[in-house]
This record gives structure tokens, sequence and C-alpha cells, in this order.
């Protein structure tokens, strides 16, 4: 359904015709302050027509808050927001209709619904996001206030452009040689997590926060494009001051939610937290993460585990990867076949962005901080709930945690 | 929570050292036959002692019906199965207690909670598991008597050591010239998918269906074992004959269910549908997966999407692959500290499992099957309710699914 | 918060000064044939100023679909409609701000979020059963097309203005003498709920659906109005056609589900299905109803239960009563207190119904088809499901529904 | 489906012949202490041969604690509970298994999953209630020590046998007259529900706790088990302490999720809620409960909301009455038809409950505890988020709640 989320529960609607595009944000809490700007910068970052690497429609986007919002306060109660279509004649009919489009929603929403919108893919379509973005700066906001939370995606790749050291170096395929000196990322880019900023990625229309990959991933995309193709990449994502303690065991573990929102955008193939793919080769003994003491507080001397251990954060960074395949609909022509099975050649027409993942970032973001953002009220009831009740004093020391523990009463 | 799904809907509890562990299955359809060896198979596959390269605990794991089925029948209520713990007694205190396990659970379980079982990660034990395949040989049952869907899992790798061709043969990093010929899988990893079977991958005890690359999986666990460390490895699952049309947009699409299901398996780190990572590498002129008339319907020519198309099944086989992360618990000493944060030297006790894919397989199996049979039940619940309305007459033909359509009655 | 419903699923927004109240339908079924007048007509009949029995404002109340429906077809995805508030500009400022209003929501929205609308029940206002009402239209729609299910609700009671024989003549208070007689409900009534139309409960203002109590109700409310007070009243609702087999047990029982809608409406204080509370009061043996054979079906001789057995609908009509407080707004004067204590008089500003059943009669429906649409959504998946298995041949004859039963197939 | 609850979320299974019945209670805090015993109590008070007023079955219902609690203390992981059935042999065929047993289950259960239990009415058996009971006990422990809430429910009629003033003396049907003295309920039973405890009620068989009623009831009740009959009744309860808040506008009232918890115990028919049906029939200027300071707080002088506005507790206590039919099951000869249409005489084997109310009481008790337990940790996670942000200092006052108002920080 068209519904994510718990306690912060997020309701989308909209095609790419009708009237407009929107969503339903349920739970947010009361007495934060918003306006809509707040939620617009996300919005325009999202919009295509911001380079020439994107596709040139000039949508505007323009946000409209319709309720539980009432002088520039949040009630607490449901945040309707909508977009209007530019665009909202139903797609007139032509021959190219009688196609499904190769790796598109077409067919697949036909055989579903046994009935489909003129444009084809239905709720597939990319304005769809538009709301996950707009809820997700609404959540976003709340988690910088209340605890500090930044939350900062980027391009890692494009095509086989990869950030300089997101991967190891060297890769001995079906080899087992290497394991000694191996980590599962590169310091550099294990330091890149620590620091980078949404300004970094901004500074360059590919979002990449590393000029020289920037360009050379400028150069991949525009070749895409004249090639009248396209071509994927993936976006890297991290989220700093995440509370220790969300995450539901067991079926709705923090990277378990994660995954389920990053995999649900539009286009995304892959996902993996901390280490990934690449920490499966490498041994036990130099995978884990040992404990040091932090300012004061128990945390990991590296952080392999990508700030999650047992699907519950421990503090640290949370960081994840996610593919994004190269988008389906190309201006070259493809043999394919008809609707009714008659082979054929489709060239798709309009105006179609070569690769998806700059303007992924945004997206990305919201869909971070609506699954922070559920987990958190989450455990702010669980932890509220347990201090209410008196010390426990039966138990081993080891088992409780300290009373004078910092994170005691983080959620409480 | 402890609940997966939303009409066939299932929850587990159990931690190691209490009375039983087990599961609630709720929604299964009314008169499937059903007995106790039915889901005795796969717990048996699941459990460790089977061979050298697991853990030599042999425990029996027996299950018992609890209700919901009476004279081998299923009623449709809930079906409760539990199995009892050997070793019930909660574990007694010791030195290393003072220690939360680098990359485990002990640590977020203490400060989520407050409190934590003496046994440390609580639910994120390996027998919480349990209840999960026990469930899911239910679905995994259901789903081949009335749709005829096979659900077979295999090991892909172990550390470094690939199924050969899971990838592709040569890997230019960070270069873009090889473009034009290279696929995302090769051809005899794809042969592969289409053919594999249950008895094939427990042929071998690393469970996976090559026999020299079985043969060098071991050799690379047994080298983990020696040394007293452990090593990681990836799952390849495949789902075939699942019908066009399951799948919920916008944030239940297919992948993302299924990407939740697997990441929420403990020691999980990865998730990738079809060509996944290596996907977002190739121009999508050659990603795309034409149309073809197959059997006198619509069918794709190449299947990169891994059967999913805008987060919808398309009929092809549903394929994906997990990564597993080396396990935490070893048994060579790890400098880390103490949970009041004193430095020092841990060294698990006990016996553990070098390398957790092998028993991970019927496990994938179990949450594939619980994410297949929950869509199922809401698409059903869709395509019924749609086919008692009067036929659509007003609409262009490409927007309306032909009523001789073969998909058309499918799941009504 | 703001959802109703698994797979027929409402999620409504707006306060009283906002930009807009409305809606998101989400798991309408395709292909259904639905335009804005559709769902007018019942807008129509909820809105006040229909008559010198409700208050005076005209609002328009003009619906406007945004999305999911395309050419007069539902696509199966999110429909969302909004209706634009007239007056959009936060209530000023006065003294009777201070004071939160007897038995309104003015306090309990203040303590629950800390902060209120300036109108100050925040979503407790009428124009929030708006939503409700465009939803359940469109659920209505389908229900009549797909299963001719027909729904009817009107004014039963006004103050102590009772439809004639309700409830039975006499009433031996404490006594317990004449059981031997007594009927839960008069002949008259039963006859009532089995003929009554829309059409014969719009003839009169009130909608009481019996011209002389009717009349007598008018009386009754203009003596509250003129005495600037209001008055409560009660709406019966009956449902016909409702296939058997529908209500969830345990927790989900169908008279559950729709005690929860019905009690969800503002201004509602009771709920009782079939003989209700009258029903405790008759001796088993006169409140069981007997299995007759009808139309070749199994039917029931009486219908005390309300057309449910266990949870479960039975194919009799359902029919249940909804008790509607007073209002709570009233222009005489009251003597309460301030919000921080001091005691004073408050009398409310502007123009308020006294009475509040007329216009709920919409409201009462629309919660009752949101009812009846969600369970046979959830059981379609059951029956859709189970018809795919093999015939149970191995259980006893009367464990088993014999295939040849009407029932059989009639939600697959 | 057999689930109740958002964050303290019960999951029942269990017929009267499988091998046990029982619960998963998932979202307990974590630190209580509990034991078995905490929950055996309450089972006690449900099971049946207690007295000669119920059927003299004598069921022990021991209660195992499977999981969730090591050395006495709670885990904050799902709490499973068995209760073994005594007899777990599927019911013997006989001639009287023709016939679907009028009012009661065993024809909407075949007729809904095409499949029944031996026992007829599957899970619409009273068995089921252990496993509500069981967790209610759980939720009722946390309530008690956290926030000092005290439960009591007590039976207020058998058949026509009312507590005394329950109801106003007089009761002129359809006249109008009385208007101006009349109060919805007694001062007497206003009284009463302020002071009445457990033991109070447990002081009699009938569990209503005025003897001289009590003592008609039990005449009553035993007058029907002579006639080989049956008698219904009803059940008030009141629950004290409940903070201020809780209740979810707008579908999740905190009195629609007591009606659909209530409407969920098996054989009930009616709900009200403070002063229900009869409050439809007094004014508004009577009925509105005003606004006075009490002990430093704002409260009301009377409490026809029962405790709740707009949907939201005020503080005051809550109290709700609700309607049990005569059970089903009776002796006598009932003239009706089998499964198949034709005509015949059943007469009911074994023995039976001639009234189920004083069992019902602590079935009405735990299903309060549910939704006062899981409406407190939905709030105690909005008030803790809220209590995170900077306070609002652009609003009017009476649109911000004070900071030394007692509620702000009651929740968090």
């Amino acid at each position: 359904m068209s519904t994510f989320g718990t306690l912060f529960r997020v309701t989308t609607y909209g095609e790419s015709h009708c009237a407009s595009v929107g969503v339903i944000v349920d739970g947010c809490p009361p007495g934060l302050q918003l306006s809509a700007p707040d939620v617009q910068t996300q919005l325009s970052r999202r919009r295509p027509g911001q380079s020439n690497l994107t596709t040139p429609r000039d949508e505007k986007d323009l946000v409209h808050i319709q309720s539980g919002v009432e002088q520039g306060v949040t009630l607490g109660t449901p945040i309707a927001l909508l977009v209007k279509n530019e665009d909202q004649r139903p797609k007139d009919y032509s021959e190219t209709d009688l196609y499904p489009r190769p790796s598109h929603a077409d067919y697949t929403y036909l055989v579903k619904y046994g009935v489909k919108a003129s444009s084809g893919g239905g709720r597939s379509s990319a304005r769809e996001t538009i709301g996950r973005v707009a809820a997700g700066a609404i959540a976003e906001r709340y988690l910088k206030q209340a605890y500090g939370i930044e939350i900062v995606a980027f391009v890692s790749s494009v095509g086989k452009i990869h950030l300089p050291s997101t991967l190891p170096p060297t890769r001995a395929q079906d080899e087992d040689v290497s394991d000694d000196a191996e980590q599962p990322l590169s310091a550099e880019f294990v330091s890149l997590l620590k620091s980078v900023t949404r300004a970094d990625v901004d500074a360059h229309p590919t979002r990449c926060p590393h000029a020289p990959t920037a360009e050379r991933m400028t150069q991949r995309i525009l070749r895409a494009k004249e090639a009248q193709d396209s071509i994927g990449g993936t976006v890297t994502c991290v989220i700093r001051n995440v509370p220790a303690g969300l995450g539901e065991p067991v079926f709705d573990k923090f990277e378990a939610k994660l995954a389920h929102a990053m995999l649900s955008i539009p286009a995304t193939k892959a996902f993996e937290i901390g280490s990934g793919f690449r920490g499966t080769e490498v041994p036990g003994s130099r995978h884990n993460d040992s404990f040091v003491l932090k300012d004061g507080k128990l945390g990991t001397a590296t952080n392999w585990s990508g700030g999650i251990q047992g699907g519950i954060t421990n503090g640290e960074d949370v960081y994840f990867r996610i593919g994004f395949k190269s988008p389906a609909t190309i201006s070259q022509a493809q043999s394919t076949a008809q609707y009714d099975g008659t082979p054929g050649t489709l060239a798709a027409r309009g105006r179609h962005d070569p690769c998806v993942v700059p303007r992924a970032v945004p997206i990305v973001e919201a869909m971070a901080a609506l699954v922070v953002m559920d987990q958190l009220l989450i455990q702010q009831a669980r932890r509220g709930a347990a201090s209410l009740l008196p010390p426990i004093t039966t138990l081993p020391p080891t088992m409780v945690l300290p009373s004078h523990h910092p994170d005691k009463n983080e959620h409480a």
C-alpha cells in the first residue's frame, strides 16, 4: 500500500497526470516550527531541470501545506501537503502506447490492476517521490532540532566511475591470499563519511563530493546522453548522531527498515549497510568492531557494522549504499514486443534523465529520515514506559544498565 | 516488533535459555494438509551439528503443533508451533560477562532495554530463526500446492571464493572501456538459476551446488576454524513460478519487502535483486529486458530485472543475493573494553560456527516464502474484488487488460 | 492515528480553519466507474444548512478528486479527495478562549499535544467527517455494484421521542415476570429494518422514516433550539445483502470493527448490535435464532443476532444502533472554569446544531461501508487462496463445506 | 486476525481441543517484575467451576511462561504464555453434529473457512479468552506500578435484575416531561463507581458488589439453570487514575478502542461509555461536564462524559457498560435445521454456564488494560518527542500548555 511507518506514518498519492501529488504525514510531534519553505528546499533539490545532466523539464513543484500547522507550529495532527501537477491532462494515445516499455512498469501495472494510467507506470512515476521528500523534510527538521541528527547522501559512483577508495584498491577475485591487510573500506572513504556536508555534495551537479571524480562522472553521463542511452550508479548515505538503542528486533531491525525504505525508491536494485558485501570477505577477527571508551561513553574503535549491532543502533554513524539501475527510458530504438506479443521496435518519446543518481540524493535522505523518525518514536515509548518502573535490584549488574549510564534517560 | 506480514502474519518469540522458542502463524489458508514432519524438514536443515563445518552442538529442534490444525488439515485459525529449548537455565555469570562481545548485540540490547538476558543478545539469538523457518515451511507448502512455486537458495560465496561466474570474469575498476560486451551476470550463472534444485544444494555440506567451488569453500571454512577465526559469505535465492502482479506500490514494492525480510536475518549486511550493484554499471540499452512472446504470454528475453518491474512481479524468476558478515563470535582473544570502559581482552567460550551461510540457506528460503505468501494474499483480495465489477468499456484498449489475457483471472 | 482499515485504508486530514480537509483512500479495487458527483451526493447529505433543524452555515463542500481516477475509472492506486475550507483564517482570539468549552475537546487536545488549534478541538471538528463520508461513498459504490449491498441509516430517537416500537412497549424495570412473551424488538420495527430506503429517510428533515414520530422529533429539536439548549438521539443502521463469512476472529469480529468505527464518530456514546442491551434480558431459549432453509440456503428464522454469530456474518441483515450525546456547544451561559482554574461563565458564540443526529446519518452509513469493504477484501483473500487447494477428503462431512454449497465460491 | 494493539501487541492462539491455548505479548516494557502467579490470579478468576452458578467443569488453567522473562524480570522481548488443554482429543462425531447450533458460530465458521474444528466454533471457544486474560494481567501489573491505575469490573445486571439505580428510577418512554430533574445515572451509582474494589466484587459468586441485588441475581440464574435455559446480563467497568491525554484522534478515539476491545469478547452485544444511551435523552445544558479546579488541576464537576472528551481522556474516571447476550448453548430442545436444511430438534449435550457475566468480569478488565496500555505507550512516544523541542513562544497563551501545568511532563 502507499503508507510507510508505524508512529510517524506517511501516506502518498498521485500519478503523473492527475490533479496533484501529495502526502499526509501523521504522527509529527506537536510544537515543531514549520513552514512551506522548510519543505521546499529538499523538493527543489529533487526536481528536474537543475543542470544539463538532468531532464530539461522545469517543474516548479511548489508545496502547499493543507493542514496540521497553524501560525507556523505543528499541531500534532496530520500534515497534508500537495504539489500541483503542471500537466494534468491524461496523455494522448499514440502508436508507442501499443508497447509496454522494456524494464518499465507499464506491463506489470496493467497485469496487477487490469487497468492502468495513460502514462503507463502509474504510481511508479518519479513524481510520486515528491510526497516522500516533503515528508522526509519534516522528519529531518525534527531530528535536527531534537537530536542534532545529520543526514547526508551523495553520489558514490556513476557506471564504473567510483569515488576513489569507496572500494579497496585491489580485489583478487576468487583468491584468498590478501586477507591479512585488507579492510572492507579505505581509510580515505571512512574519513569522508565522517565529515561530508550537504554543501560539499551540492558543490557539483553530479552531487559527488570529490571534484575530480565528479568531473569524470559528468563525462560518463554526457556520453550516455549523447548515445541516447542511460547509466546507473550508487548513492551512499551517512546518518550522524543517531542515539543508541533504535531498531526493533526481530523483523524490524534498523537495517531491515532502511533496506525496505531504500528498495522502495524507484530504480533501486541493491542495498548494503556498513561493510556490506565487501565485509563478507573479511575474517571476523578483522571485521569485529572492538569497544573503546569515547567521551565517557562506550563506542567502537572501527565501525564496519555501520552503526548497528543485532539490528539496534549503537551510537556510531549509520552508513549505507544503494544501487540505482540505469534508467529504463532511453531514446534509442529497442527491439521488443507489443502488449499482444507482436514484435516491433520502440523508441521513447520526450526527454529523460540519462542518469538519476544526482536527483536521487534528496530522496535517499528523505527515506532515511522517515526510518530514523519512526524508530525514535517507538523507542521513545518503550524507554519512557520503562523509566516509570522502580529500579531493578535483583539482577546481576551486567544484566542491567547502570543508572548513571549516559544512555539511561536518553530517550525518556 | 516481532511480527512480520499483513495477511499472512508471523509472530515469533523466544531467547536462548527460556522454556521454548516458537511462532504463531496467523492467516494460513484453511484446508491445507499439514503435519509436523512437513515443518520438521526445513527445521532440520537449519539446525547446527550437521557437518564439521558447523558448530557441533546437536540440537534436536523437534517441532510441536499447538493449534490451528485438526486431523492433518489447517483450520484457517492461528497455527502455533513451538520447539523446546534443551538448556533452559539462565547462563551462569562469569568474568567474560563483564565484556560486551564486539560486533554482537550484548551492548545494544542492554542500552535499548536497560536490561538484558543472561545470554547477552536476547532475541538476536540464532534460535529465534526457528520460528521463521517453521512459518516459512507452512507458507512454502501452500505456495507449492496452489501455484507450483519453487524456492531454492544456495551458498554463492564464502569469503572470496565465489561460485564461478556469479560475477563477470573481469572487472576493470574505475574504468569505463569494457561496456559494450559486458553482461551483469554470466550466462552460466543465469543458467544455474533456472535449474538448481534443493537436492543439488544439499549434495554438499557447504550448500554450494557447484562441487569444485564447494570444495574450495570447505577449505576456506576449515582454515577459518583452525585460525579460531570466522568468515562470511553470500546466499543467492531464486523463486520460480511467481505469478505476475505481486508487490504493492509504493512503499511495499516486492523487492522492498524482500530486502526487509532478508536484512532481518541475523548477520546480514547486504541485499541485491536481479543484476544488483553490477547492474548499475551497465548502460540501459543493454540492461533493459525486452518483451517477447513466451508460451502465448508476454515475457522478457533477458531478466536483469530479477522478475520485478516497478515493484511488481512480471512472471519471470525472482532472484536475489544476500551478504552475511563473518560471525562475530570467535575463539581467538580480542582487545576490547568492558561495559564500564575498562580495556581488556576477551576470548569467546564455547563452540561456534566459523561460517553461517550453509545454515542460513533454509532461513533465506523461509523469509522468501513469507514475502511471497503475504503479497499473494493481498493481490488475491484485489483481483478477486475487481473481478466482480462489470467490464470496462470506456478506456482505450492499451489501458485495460484484455479479458482473454492469461493473467486476467490468475489470482481470482 | 488518522487511518482506518487494513486493505481498504482511509486516511483523513484537516481542521476547521486550515486550507482544506480531505482523505486518501488506498486499496480501492481497480476498474470502478467513479466521478466527483458520485461522492458529492453523500457529502451534500452531510453538510449543514439543509433545514431549520440544523445550523444555518451554508457550506458548499465541493469535492475535488486529486488522483487514482482516470477517464472516470479507478486505477487501483490511492484516490485523494479534498474539500476546501471556506474560512481558512485561524479564528481570532477573544475572551471566551480563556475557557475550555465544557464537554468539548479544547482541554483534552491542549493536554494531549501541548498545543492546540485556535478553533479548539482540532481534529474533533465536524469537518473532519467530510473525509470519511467521501471515502465511504466510494466503498458503498463498489459494494452496491459488486454485491448489491444496501446500507440505510435513519434517526430512531431524539431525546425521549423514539420511533414507535424501537423498544418494546412495556418495560418492567427490575422485575422478571414478563419474560415469556417479550421479544427484544417489536415486529413492527423488525419489519421497518427489512424495507426502509434512503428515500424514506430523506422524506423528512429529521431523517426519521416514520412521519408522525418525525413531527414530534421536530418539535423536540425546536424546543431545544429555543431554549438555547441541545438534545441527543440515536441512529439505527441496517446493511442488507452482506455475504456470509465476513469478520475476523478473534479481535476483529465484525461487530467489534463496527463498534470501533461508530464510536469514532464525534459525539457517539453507545453502540448495540442486533438485540443489544435489550437482548441481555431475554432468555436464551427465546433469543436464539433457529436455522431454516430460505431460498435453498441456510438462514435463520429470527435475527436477534443482528446478522453476526461468533463475530462472523451469517448472511442475514446486519443492524445496529448508535447513541449520540446532546451537543456540547450551547448558547446559554454555563458556569465553568478557565484554563487556569478561575471560575466564570461561558456562553458559546456563533450558531450550532441543536441536534446532530439528522446530519449523522450519512456519516454512519459511510463508516459502515468502510467496515464492510475492508472485511470483504480480507475474506476475499482467504477464500481465493483456499479455493486453489485440492478438495479435502479426509475430514468428516460436517467439518467441510460441501462443494455445492451456495457460499462455497461466493467470495472467490 | 488474532492480534490486538499497536505498541503493546497481543496475539492469541488455540481452540478447545488442540494442545494448548496461549498468547504472545509483544512490547511489554522491560524491567517489570513478573512471575507466573501474577498472571494466574486473573486466570483463576476466569475459569469455570467456581460456584454452582457456573459450569462444573474444573479446569486448572495453569499458565506457563515460555519467554521474555528472566529471573523474574521482563526483558522487553515477547512474552509467550501457554495453558495446556486438558482434553486434547478432537471431539467424537455424533448425531448432533449434523446441526449447526442456533446463535452459535458453527455455521459461520464453516462458511468462512470452508472447514471447521470438530468442536464447532473454533476460535469462538471461551478458552480463547485465556490468552487475553493472561496478557491483560501483565498490562494491568505495569499500569498499577507505573501509574497507580485501577481497573474494576462488576456485574451490573442479570436479566432484568439491575443493580439499584444503575438506571434512573423512572423512565417515561416517549415522553418528554421529566427532563428538568433527571440525571443520566443516579448519585448512588456514581458513588459506587468511585469506590468499588475487586474485593467487593469477589465477595459474592455473582460478582455483583451489592449484596441484596446479588442475591436476586443468584435466584434468576438458578431459575434459568433449572429451566435448562440461560440468561444474559451486563458488566460495568471503571478505570481510575487514567492520565489525561490518552486516545488517538480520529479513528482511534479512546472510547472507539474500548468499544472494539469489548465487542471482541464472545457473547457481547452492546457497549456504552459514560452516560451512554441514557445520555442521549438529557439536554446538553445538563449533560455537559463543567470544569472546576480539583487538587490544583482542572477537572470536571460531573463526569457524564465517562472521562473522555473528543476521544481523549481528561483525567476523570473512565467507565463503561457492556451487554452480554443469554448464552446460546441451552440444554432444552430447540427446533432448528441441519446443515443441509433438514428440519429437526437439537438439545445440547454437556454442561454449560446458564449465565456468563460473572466469569466475564476478568475478561473485561483484561481488555480494558490492553487498551489503556497501548494508548499510554503511543502517547508516551508523542510527549517524549515533543518534550525535546524548544518551547513555543509564538502562539497565543491559550493555544499552548503552560510549562508549569501538572500534565506537562506527565508522560514524558
